[in-house]
């Protein structure tokens, strides 16, 4: 798609048409946005950008103001009278939202029917929620919404008919598979004569893959940050050398398609060509295949029920390697064992995994611990008395779950200080396993 | 599954049960019948089988007349007074209809929900057409239905709102894959915005694909029914290996989902894993994937929407030999392109495809020609004056269709004593290609 031959603004778009989809694409400046409005663009007829969002690049969001012309654009606090002057400079009336409230206006506005949830991090979340109470379509690539908040984004959607559509390849690819009448009305995936047995997450395996433990844990970032088939950020790049990417990615699932974690499968499939699989009592397994490329997920979920053109280059099937599928070594991705017992205890446990990881893949990037010490982190945090008696909490609104996330850094921070300190033995999957087991017991008594 | 061990009647259904579907099974003694009447048992408080016919092992449908206790039964007309004895003897009232009009009968009776037509051969052509006039949900496996009547079934089933379900695994897989509005509303696939680029029927590529032209020209009646991976009859068997059948099975796609031919692309898998696809214009492709085994495609079809258990061995990704596409060779292949002229070409050239393919296959099998010239023979009926000279009559009704067979059977049988006595060059692709331009110019003059 060549995006330079196209002129500045959408003269010849009608928001007010019916047929139109007006978006707000919030974290419009990173590559979900890219790819968003590079799809926008292809399909001008079809869809009006209403808001945008931005909290990093500011040039790029003003130039992305320019060219769309949005009602809303949404900036970090203390950015917003500057940015406000520069557009009002360029002769645009687009109104200036700022911070998290911004954000959450943005994503509840009436006139904005699709919300585009690509913001990264727990920075995301509440925006995914005001989404999901406005009844919104929501295209979602926000994980830490559905791994720390899944329960009340659900919840939410249900109760005010939002639709929730994953972006993401795996879970979109999965989506595609489902039963058309899940498909058609958000219906309970575990209705039984749906038929669905289990589904199948792909993993790439990363690039450790092919690596011992002990290569693994002597990884320096630069090496653990090149990703062998996806071109992603540093933390999402570590998450996918640790697998601990797939495991966010499991508890994800277990929220979207409403299945418990032990029907949901990981295989290691390092082509990438198929992005995920639904296995069906009868013996189908529906798979989706195609070349890596997020506008074709995008593009799906923006069209849905009908569909769209992509500019995405075909799978050419005669000229595909051939395909291979790995049991992952839960020895070695040890951040899978951990992810699946957080998706088993709950809440708690959840957004333990996520803010333990978050704290320790930024000390593997400033080089404080090894690649392996952070599903060591991870779990000790899980196992941890104090961490742990906090996981039957309710977590019934926002603010207790940023809490436990705070509790959960502090502790991990904490850990990882006691590390640079002193040498200790790894503990190892049947470790975390027998510790896993006194918690549930422990749960299982009260 | 354990047949032995099951009763031989079934007291416990009540066939009054909204919630049961009433079956007729036709072609109940073949291996779709086996399959068929196998999930019956398993799942014996879901249908009722009211009807079965068998025109071969007669033994076989007493049998299973004891077992099910239809209320009819059709067996051939010279075998109707003796059957119906042998069920008074055994105390069995069901009601004995005779011939292709007891076909019929059966096929629309009003107490009949779901019409299995398995019956092999242009047999069974007349009882689709009568399931389809009658609305019936037909689990479809006659290929000849759709071959040589492909327009008269699928309008019927328009006009009388029948659902046909393809029970082959290649069409099922891709019924499986649809769009759900497709699947849901048995809308037209061919709406833009449901996105549909192409399908892409895979083949196991028979046992001749590592073969040299010559190897097959030269290979025994006995080496070419061998298939490597599915069990069949010996006129499939050869259609494997010709790679006939998959000329066959694109010709039903085009009509099963209303697709022209260049939307049905034909690609070589020898695992038999992928058993077909969907390819959409976002870049998705979705896979039905699975172990070979017919009861899955039957067991989705006769409980579609829902799904049911199927008793097959799950697939285990984990144990996947690598997956192998492969682009045919139509230059080998001949019978690919010739399928591919008479799907573009219409209704008379398919009824002479499958005529002179029929003619051939039986030639072969009594050694009268080589592997190789079956495609020679099915290729020059399609280029024959006196064959050609038909493609554009209108076939509106089952005697125009049955004429067109005759006549065209009668060609081939005299090409083939031709054949007997005379050497001649093998026409090529090109050649074929070449005569059949002629063939369409001539069309598009008139």
């Amino acid at each position: 798609m060549n995006d330079t031959a196209l002129p500045n603004a959408l003269p010849d778009l009608n928001c007010d048409d019916l047929a139109v989809q007006n978006l707000a694409v919030l974290g419009a400046t990173g590559s979900i946005g890219d790819s968003t409005l590079a799809l926008v663009r292809a399909h001008r007829e079809r869809f009006c950008v209403v808001g945008l969002s931005g909290f990093g690049q500011l040039d790029k969001l003003f130039a992305l103001c320019q060219e769309f012309r949005p009602q809303m654009v949404a900036v970090p606090e203390n950015k917003a009278a500057e940015f406000d002057e520069r557009l009002q400079a360029a002769g645009l009336d687009t109104r200036v939202l700022s911070g998290s409230d911004g954000l959450d206006v943005l994503a509840s506005a009436p006139q904005v029917d699709t919300v585009v949830a690509a913001i990264v991090g727990a920075a995301g979340l509440s925006s995914t929620l005001s989404a999901a109470k406005a009844g919104k379509k929501i295209l979602l690539a926000n994980k830490e919404s559905l791994v720390m908040a899944g329960h009340l984004v659900m919840a939410a959607a249900r109760t005010h008919g939002a639709v929730i559509l994953p972006i993401d390849s795996e879970h979109n690819a999965i989506f595609q598979c489902l039963p058309p009448a899940v498909q058609a009305d958000n219906k309970a995936i575990h209705r039984a004569d749906l038929g669905v047995k289990q589904l199948w997450l792909t993993a790439s395996g990363g690039g450790f893959l092919r690596k011992t433990y002990a290569q693994m844990a002597a990884a320096t970032a630069e090496q653990a940050v090149n990703h062998p088939n996806w071109s992603m950020g540093k933390k999402i790049s570590i998450d996918s050398a640790t697998m601990m990417n797939k495991g966010l990615e499991l508890i994800e699932a277990c929220h979207l398609f409403d299945l418990p974690e032990h029907q949901v499968q990981i295989v290691i499939h390092p082509n990438s060509v198929v992005h995920s699989l639904v296995e069906y009592v009868d013996g189908s397994l529906l798979a989706e295949l195609g070349t890596p490329d997020m506008r074709t997920p995008i593009a799906h979920a923006l069209s849905f029920p009908s569909r769209m053109t992509a500019d995405v280059k075909p799978l050419n099937l005669f000229e595909l390697a051939s395909l291979e599928f790995i049991k992952p070594d839960e020895q070695k991705f040890l951040s899978l064992v951990l992810a699946r017992f957080a998706a088993k205890c709950g809440t708690g446990a959840c957004i333990t995994l996520n803010a333990a990881n978050e704290v320790a893949v930024q000390a593997f990037l400033d080089g404080r611990i090894r690649l392996t010490d952070i599903a060591q982190v991870v779990g000790r945090c899980l196992i941890a008395p104090e961490v742990s008696a906090h996981f039957d909490d309710e977590f019934a609104d926002l603010p207790s779950i940023m809490a436990m996330d705070s509790k959960v850094r502090t502790v991990a921070s904490t850990m990882i200080d006691g590390f640079e300190n002193a040498s200790f033995d790894d503990l190892q999957k049947n470790d975390f396993e027998q510790a896993f087991e006194r918690i549930y017991s422990k749960e299982a008594a009260q």
